[in-house]
């Protein structure tokens, strides 16, 4: 089936590409990775280096080479292989591809590729017939594994081993390098500069099938180990398989030992046993986290494949890093995790795998210290919350990135300091986490602190109008970038609101069911009852911005309704440089009512119970027009609020739309002279969400676990899995019902209701419930 | 005596250029002009027209003829003559020039050019003495008349009249024009665009020497309307009086007859006679406001010329008027009130001619609603002054005016809702004015309901912050105008507590003195006494920024230390475009402590009691090398504080540089696109103010005239006007005395102090206090 031009896919697992197009290197390199939450390996071929952005981004691996961009870093490429057939290079830019195919198989995480190369004609006729795969373990997340097949009538040289010459956003992490050749491995270590971590790569090979090789030699370079094998002719195909392995002296006490270990020990198991060990995790991680779209083969290959890049996004493995909002697909965004995290790519793991969700949520409270150091540093209380987060939580967001591609001047951004909803969105997903699983545990020892500090902050943050009675957040950046620098944007106005009963929920509940706990916390973070009093108050007294009775319209700040009201489509005739950031401070849309995003929408999206259809309808007719879709997390929002209000063919266009951010490479890799390419993680993520709880409308109420399906007509059957307090359900929803089926390990009976229907689903039940298709929400 | 390159005076009392220099039109068109605080006019030469920046700027005839500037008029000038000699029109820019002279007597306001003008040669040499004078009558306002006087042996035509083709800075502000010829005078009858103001211009002319024309004609056009007149040679030289009377329907009920009418009376009366009537003016304005400095010449002649500039400046005869930030100069800054009007002109006549300061301040107490609507349309209550104040006092401040030079696009700028000290300015020079008046009537009838208002709108301005108990202004625009959106400005914050203070102290004063007046004024404006509870809560509150115990330095505002510290001289380097706006919102100045103008000092220079001299000091060393003194209100701050602080030479060189930044042109005439031209009329008036309130550090404090004088070294006598409560003092300042000279018909005696020594002066007595120079203050 095709996706696109140059876009297959056979079974819905895979994405495959029959032409090799090199104006794609970033993007494909990006679209088509593999990785492990651990590490992340850019769709690249074995052959390639620096100048084709190979590149292999390790987790807890932050260094700032530049003393601007503290970033992860790219190791030493471990799977270099360069084949040589009858003293040509191999090469795809040279000579001609013929039965060119390369794929992901996002079913188990695999890229491969096969061609038959022909070299540039001189004199006779050289070509081969090649075949290479590679896969990040899951079984070992250090741990990257290939194969590579190779049959031609001339002889072959092969040099592989571990290149030094990879592709680095800022800068030259490392401060050292050392190379070594053991007996049975290639070992190059390195240090990075900022804090001395030590990273080490090893490489082992071993040949699998065809000649031996005529000779042997290793060769060390100032950053690389290579291995050159020489083959006398042969008519047997020449099969290796080599391994790669990353460790850190964040992961271990011995990267270099541990790595050399890991690689040995992947040579001894070979590719085969390897890769069934790999399979069995994800044949785990599926059956959590796969859709059935009947009737939509196109929806459910997108939508599997973002759920792909959002589980090799997430450090699923460990509580102490963050998703990155480009994940570990390159270095842009630093590794780090912004609101995408709790927002977009977090719901997913909620209610699908809730032990993933709260590892996210224990490294926010793991950076407490660094969103403590924050809101002292710009003279607040509390917890602020990095914009950019990365290993500490302090703020890596620099304050200047943007360039005026119309003068070079850096434009100062106020990302940093200005976007202050990153902590209420924190404490909403806390809370959200707790409504769903009832993990009183967390609350305890992670929760209840997060909270408290996020009010704390929130209490500092605040102004108080005696003239109006009420508290206001001023100076702001919302959800919409382009305007920085507003008073009271809905969105954050509210989510302040929600954080501070957030916070008296919590302090309520452990007042009452844990006093001792309380009282230890109160006393370590130096808290006194007056606060409580004043979240009281703030909570009856935060300006939310009013419904107008007229229109139903919400602001989305003060003042938007002044602004100049023009589309986008006739804003964009006013650049006088396609490359220019149309946000603050002097931007085409700041004097105009353009949003580069959901904002209004996402207030929608957060709070679904908060505002009526109406007001939802009013709100997205006059939004979405004037918003330009200028952020991936945009387009998701809209399908998600479109698929409420009953607009089914706005939804699924606005599904399709966020599902192929990448694929289809809508979004700009560069704005203001930075570098913003690489996988969008957020859009990946929600896109589970799109279908769960936009087409589907699941959503928690008091206890109950409420649908109110809305799907697209074409889809016949979808089907997933939802995990709620120890229920296991599967859910498969047709256009006039919806079965539950609790599996018999379920630990729990869950209320569930479907319309108007209601039914308590216990272990091992399966009911149906049946409903008509509802005329509008 | 030379002042500079090609400028001189003679007598103290006039400046005068030796040689015509064809680059400097814009800037000696306004340091030559004429004017009476009713118009003003250029100072340019007979035969010019449009090209050579000809304006005459008449008083309230404000008109947007762009929709974007909203400005004063220039109407038709009827003093335009030229002269054609042997058939060559005279022109400056043509032939040569013998004997050329141009002066400015500012002792009487008379434009004089004297010259030999060779016509270029191209058969017999063709040659004219020329003298002509012109003078804006302080007697009849509508009234400027001239006198043309041209010799030569050759036969000479003239044309004179009433030419159209004048400068407007922004457009085309008349709709209509109709020329009329009578007998005796010619009129142009006007209609302004916008609100159909009738502007009319009448002209007449009499020979008073030489031969009667051989022909006279009349030629009307458009727009203008011309008088010919031919002369056959003659021995005799041609002596011309001519007239020009402007009126328009905002003056009275039909300016076409008024108009007219005053011309004829002119001519009726004759350029002596007129010229002796309006001498008479002159001198009881000197008699109050001449500063007499023996020892140096130059900053006499420098400190008249500036006096000259803020009288002409100011509509002294009516108090519905504005002083122009360039007075009526040109059409810059919209012939409209900036705080200038109250900080830097206004103090001059408060204390020699208080009648004149309570007419400008009776003019803010007329534009109370465009106060009051501007606070309401921004969403505040109570009065917030417009920062740009023309006729109704609404706000007509342009949204945008810069243009970002490197881009061409424009810059929204926040003069207009963010530089809210103009209300508290307002507030603390209507204290200002009734502390040295105890013009008790004043505050009845208008300063109340002023400072009741300002106060309301700092109540609705003001955001409280509960964690600091404290309130604080956000959001602002502090004098230094290259740092916009900053928080907490410590002039602005400290100007608003002192206006809380005034509504406070004007409110105690009504309750116990005109019960009945504050009632009704109560009611008028709808007040209640919770309002006078939430001043005495604000004015306890209100955020002042803290003197460093350590450093002794006042921040300037939130944050500010912790921007990058750099110099002025350093900073230029990184234009890209000289031509480049510094400030907000991403000039080169922005991230940086580089500040457009005094800020902290502006506070001292109001407050000079506030703080201790240490204090003064340690913030004058730190903040005046970090200040580009991009503002002509910059210099004069420092000058005034430099001399409290006993920084001698640093005090005379900012009076030098505030004095000389119209005459010396320092200061740019275009700044981001926008025309900034014509007379700094604030330098001009503060130039008092340096000496007085500076150097002689006059200052009331409890009923008291102290004076702490520290003279430039060099003055060896200082003579000055003042006029207090009644009492009209002499004073004389040397070295080593004071004396004070009560004159007879002072009706008040008056407490004084020189340093630490005492003295009542009573009517008709003289008091000489001798002091030891003071070692610092």
């Amino acid at each position: 089936m095709q996706l696109r031009e140059n876009l297959y896919t056979r079974t819905g697992w895979e994405i495959e590409e029959q032409r090799f197009d090199a104006e794609q290197l970033v993007t494909n390199g990006s679209n088509y990775m593999v990785g492990n939450g651990y590490l992340g390996y850019r769709g690249t071929f074995p052959e390639w280096t620096r100048s084709e952005y190979v590149g292999c981004t390790v987790s807890d691996t932050y260094d700032s080479a530049d003393g601007t961009w503290k970033e992860l870093c790219t190791v030493p490429n471990g799977l270099y292989l360069q084949a040589t057939i009858g003293g040509r290079r191999l090469s795809v830019f040279e000579g001609s591809l013929e039965a060119y195919r390369r794929s992901l198989d996002f079913r188990y995480g695999v890229h491969s590729r096969t061609l038959r190369w022909i070299a540039p004609e001189e004199s006779d006729a050289v070509c081969a017939e090649v075949s290479d795969r590679r896969f990040a373990s899951y079984d070992n997340l250090h741990l990257l594994v290939a194969r590579y097949e190779v049959q031609s009538a001339h002889p072959i040289q092969i040099r592989l081993g571990i290149d030094g010459e990879v592709w680095s956003l800022n800068g030259e992490h490392f401060s050292s390098y050392s190379a070594r050749a053991h007996q049975d491995c290639l070992v190059v270590e390195t240090v990075t500069g900022e804090y001395g971590v030590s990273v080490v790569v090893a490489h082992a090979c071993r040949l699998v099938g065809g000649p031996r090789p005529a000779s042997e030699e290793v060769r060390l370079e100032e950053r690389s180990a290579y291995r050159d094998l020489a083959f006398e002719r042969s008519d047997q195909p020449l099969e290796l398989e080599y391994y790669m392995s990353v460790y850190s002296s964040n992961d271990v006490a011995d990267p270099a030992a541990a790595a050399a270990e890991a690689a040995r020990a992947a040579m001894r198991s070979g590719y085969q046993e390897l890769y069934q060990r790999h399979c069995a995790v994800w044949d785990q991680k599926w059956a959590r986290s796969a859709v059935q779209i009947e009737g939509d083969a196109t929806a459910e290959t997108l939508l599997r494949y973002n759920t792909y890049h959002n589980l090799i996004a997430t450090p699923a493995h460990t509580d102490h890093l963050p998703i990155g909002a480009r994940g570990l697909s390159c270095q842009a965004y630093q590794g780090a995790a912004f609101w995408d995290q709790e927002i977009f790519n977090l719901p997913m793991f909620l209610f699908t795998d809730p032990t993933v969700a709260r590892r996210i949520l224990v490294y926010r409270h793991r950076t407490l210290d660094g969103a403590r150091k924050k809101a002292r540093d710009l003279g607040y209380r509390g917890a602020f919350y990095a914009w950019v987060s990365g290993d500490s939580g302090e703020e890596i967001c620099p304050s200047y990135f943007f360039v005026d591609v119309l003068s070079g001047r850096k434009i100062r951004n106020h990302f940093n300091d200005w976007q202050i909803h990153i902590s209420p969105d924190i404490a909403f997903t806390v809370w959200r986490y707790y409504a769903v699983t009832e993990d009183l545990q967390f609350m305890l020892e992670y929760g209840a602190e997060m909270v408290f500090e996020i009010a704390r902050f929130l209490v500092s943050h605040a102004y108080f109008k005696r003239d109006k009675n009420r508290f206001e957040f001023i100076r702001l950046l919302g959800p919409d970038e382009y305007h920085e620098n507003v008073d009271n944007n809905a969105f954050t106005n509210y989510m302040a609101r929600h954080a501070i009963w957030v916070a008296l929920r919590t302090w309520e509940m452990l007042e009452e069911q844990h006093p001792q706990r309380l009282e230890e916390l109160v006393r370590a973070i130096g808290m006194n009852s007056d606060e409580v009093d004043e979240w009281r108050a703030m909570h009856k007294l935060i300006y939310i911005k009013p419904v107008d009775p007229q229109t139903g319209l919400i602001e989305q700040f003060d003042g938007f309704f002044q602004l100049e009201d023009i589309l986008p489509g006739d804003l964009q005739q006013r650049l006088i440089d396609p490359g220019e950031y149309w946000g603050w401070p002097n931007g085409i849309a700041v004097p105009t009512q353009v949003a580069k995003q959901a904002d209004v929408a996402q207030l929608f999206m957060l709070h679904p119970d908060a505002y009526d259809t109406a007001t939802m309808r009013a709100n997205y007719d006059y939004y979405e027009p004037r918003t330009q879709h200028g952020s991936s997390l945009s387009p998701s929002v809209y399908a998600v609020v479109a698929a409420w209000l009953g607009y089914s063919q706005k939804a699924y266009d606005f599904f399709i739309r966020s599902a192929t951010v990448d694929l289809f490479n809508t979004n700009k890799a560069v704005s203001g002279g930075t570098f913003i390419g690489g996988i969008h993680t957020a859009a990946c993520g929600v896109a589970w969400q799109i279908v769960v709880m936009g087409f589907a409308d699941m959503r928690l109420v008091n206890d109950e676990l409420r649908f109110s399906p809305r799907m697209p007509q074409h889809w016949q059957t979808v089907r997933f899995y939802v995990e709620l307090r120890g229920a296991k359900l599967s859910v498969a929803i047709t256009p006039n019902s919806l079965t539950l089926n609790s599996e018999a390990s379920s630990q729990a009976s869950v209320a569930c209701a479907v319309f108007e229907s209601r039914v308590q689903v216990a272990p091992g039940t399966t009911h149906t419930l049946r409903f008509d298709e509802p005329a509008g929400r």
